[in-house]
């Protein structure tokens, strides 16, 4: 194997141009040639590939988002689209891939591995919602955006005593949410993967209040409902000075926290030696702290499990 | 006089605390006593009062919100309510008063003078919505606040080549929207000091987007319309990949910046050295870089005046 | 059981503050009294010790250092001194504690266990020198404070085409280094735990300026030398125009990051389960995403390990 | 005029970048082609010009450092080495320049202007020690910066009951230093301008220590003297639980703050105004909140002055 496209798929996260410098840089260092494939899929059908150096990726193990490009492309489902592609590797001399995004861009990567081009995924996503790995790239750092939006946020929930609904990313996983309630001391977590009961919520909320503890902040995953929508059935059980606020896109960008870079330099070196092993049709992972890889058809049919111990852990320290 | 009153009142603020902190400083400093007023012109009236010492107020300097908490109360703006008042003031005689606060708190401040205890009042709002002051306290905060999360977006927006219509607090000013918009290398700013066409901005994108920009950010004051309108009124004229997003309360909190701490400073000092000289019914501002005190009267015939060179400048330097 | 009391000791770490909390928030949860004990080991023999209810440690999961305090008191490993602080426990009727700290904190631990009060040990520091657990409460905190500098930095090293040597803390271990270092992308980490060659550090930065990369970082542990100590010797080698910087007691400090929350908030929850359980003597760390408990016996015979694989990466990824 | 060059020279200062965007796009907006011109007066000698479109300073706008690159070089104070420089700027057709640095840049854009070539210097520095403008670019970000690292401090300080004296960037002048420790709330701040008096520092400290307040931050500006120096002088007084640390290279980084980006979008925008009027040979400032042209022979006999007021302000405000 002499020459490895890269591309990132899927909505972007941060620690992603971490991955790719990882994967490129690793690459050279093996002596592979290193190809960037703009725009996911989509670039590679339509060949907007190019020739990377070291200093392509100089400067950019901080930079938020992907600079590579990422789209959706959901063409590159159909045979037809994954031809285009190959024919667009074939023309570059490119012999493999490593594919950064959420699980949903793993299936191309899988169909280029069943045409011969073994294709590895890296989880990059800020959802945290992928099978087999602890964290995915970008998934720190949203939490950590998350939370010191919610630290800024209690400044004012304190100083009017209000109770503040704080609506996070997520889509179907409460991951966000779960972390950045634990470390924000939020007094109510509500996920899709755990039941909850507005009138408990409440009762919770008019106890602590009677304590002394006049401000409060829910944080909820935006799986389970809009942040109004849940403030209007929290406010049928009493007036807590409720004020709700969707913390969005702002949440998917900025520079990369040290453990997603870490995480995406270890994942992006490790999809290198397993491309030069001649392994394809894999996803990797960190669990327990190693980096693991799965055959993606094993990882399609498992599913994400948010850590669920916190939330347990949460009802017993929010007052 | 040996006894002075501090209260909070509207919205909380960055800064307010750095504010209370150097109202209290100066005065001790000069010899006097210094009441805390919790819950604003509610506590007030309450005689939710407090001694406060030079400690009471030390490791506050950095602190979002304010410690000494904020809350409506309508109901000072009847007599009756500042019969009520008077009634703690004499029984902690407390002499007079610094009120921190919009404008609005300002009305309260000038009947408590007409009643004989001189009230002075320090702009604290992020809206930057005060008449006689180039800068509001907590308003170089909340700009820079809001500038985070657009650098963030920019990063998103970039990825996948999108157009951010970002809408941002400032209640009918435009002033957040016009700083963070230059700031933040914003396509257009729609404020409600500057009339503003859809269509034009339509074409500016899609001309920028043939140029080979193929992102870009859109700075909306809330003043105008929600986001979520806009970007209909917007993708009316095309297909610009468009998002929209709200930033919210979270937008109120944090730290200060040190020029706000270094305002709130400035003017809480002042404050007292006009209460020492006998003055009452004055507002505080900074004009020209110099601390100025306006008679409230005067100031609630005049209106707030944003920047609109700003205005100007972005739309020379967008692309 | 019904009384126990938390300490901090040793060298401050952010994320202290929310491993108090945990103790408290969860013993209270059990049905537990909670004394806070000022000062560490000092305030325990000076009898600083004070009761704490639900609301003591709000607002506090968010704050940097300790408001326990922390001191110094060498005079607790001597039997007179921990027979002074068990009369204060006993008049304050504490049965067990929690001591937060770095392992020197864990001999006074383990002497009022077999004084017959159990207390149980939690890793708080930034340096990450603990055996048994793969990060110390406040690491990751550091790291990033760490990087964001290093961020900071590359920006100047950039601009004027110059290599800085950043020195940071870590005392004896290397993981600062090591882990800012490779999230800062470090063209070389030098950690007391590795060997180094002043001379093959100075032909990489040679081959890479040749190459066209032009400014590079090197991330020294000060367990090694001084800044100015290895600048000088590499100079010895070259005109790399080499600034050098020591990054001190400000990466001590700031609002924890969400890791070391949620890490303080399991590690603290553990420990009342524990003493719940009757065990003391123990010292608890994370160890593979689990929270596990090791005797403070064992533990005083191991060494803590830097994950050294992080630096072979690093040597791949550098250029 | 048709074809204007830009450089930046100097100590690199956040704010630079949109500077340079700021001067190129309104140029662009005029109608004018835009050079940039790398590493200062040495790429001028050397001819390391290229061209610039809208989309080079895209994305810019928020980065720290100058993607223009900057060096020293003293060979352009000689006629030789300007008439060099002119050579450059015949051949690639550039007829004005802007040029972006400290005061000592601001020599040579006289001397260029002396030639023919309008020259117009911009205050890019986060020294803040020009004369004729209240704020250079990078001076609010610096001292944001600076800030950041004393609440940090303040955590250590706090929890260990420690005085940390913190020296500060700023070469020959306090500002850096005055803004950051009022705004820090230091308990003393040491500046050139001002005399300093150890044992009186070391009195107040002792003082308010009786008085219950522990710990303390006194902020040193580098030009007066090494923090270590400092601590001794004032370690002969009493024990004060000193500690020192200097804030080095770490606040020259970092993305701008919004004030930086709007001050420097005002000024490069003013900049290519005057150049198309045929102004050359002056140097913009903001003072009193507008931007004002003074001429460079007449400010190079005026000497910056730091804002002394504050000193007297944090005298009364400390504790």
């Amino acid at each position: 194997m002499k020459r490895i496209g890269i591309l990132t798929s899927g909505g972007d996260a941060p620690g992603m141009n971490a991955a790719i410098r990882a994967v490129a840089r690793k690459a050279m260092h093996e002596g592979l040639e290193v190809y960037g494939i703009n725009y996911g899929y989509a670039g590679l059908v339509a060949g907007d590939i190019f020739k990377m150096d070291p200093i392509t990726v100089g400067d950019k193990i901080q930079r938020g988002g992907t600079f590579l490009y990422s789209a959706r492309y959901p063409e590159f489902a159909q045979v037809e689209g994954q031809l285009k592609g190959i024919e667009q590797l074939k023309k570059f001399g490119i012999e493999a891939l490593v594919v950064i995004g959420g699980d949903g861009s793993y299936h191309g990567a899988l169909r280029l591995t069943e045409h011969g081009y073994n294709a590895i995924g890296l989880p990059g996503t800020i959802d945290n919602d992928i099978p087999f790995t602890d964290q995915t790239i970008g998934f720190d750092t949203a939490v950590n955006t998350v939370l010191e939006s919610i630290d800024r946020i209690r400044d004012t929930a304190a100083s009017h005593e209000r109770t503040f609904v704080v609506e996070v990313m997520g889509r179907g996983a409460g991951d966000i949410a779960l972390w950045a309630g634990v470390a924000g001391g939020a007094q109510d977590i509500i996920i899709p993967e755990h039941d909850f009961d507005v009138k408990a919520v409440a009762d919770k909320l008019r106890t602590s209040r009677e304590h002394g503890q006049k401000h409060a902040v829910i944080v909820l995953a935006e799986g389970v409902m809009h942040a109004d929508e849940f403030s209007e059935k929290l406010s049928e059980y009493g007036d807590f000075h409720l004020r709700s606020t969707v913390l969005g896109h702002v949440v998917r960008g900025g520079a990369p926290t040290a453990s997603d870079r870490v995480l995406a330099s270890r994942l992006g070196s490790k999809a290198v030696e397993l491309l030069l092993e001649g392994k394809g049709g894999v996803a990797l992972g960190i669990e327990k702290n190693e980096i693991i890889a799965h055959d993606m058809l094993d990882l399609f049919n498992h599913k994400h499990h948010a850590m669920l111990d916190l939330y347990d852990l949460n009802e017993d320290l929010a007052y």
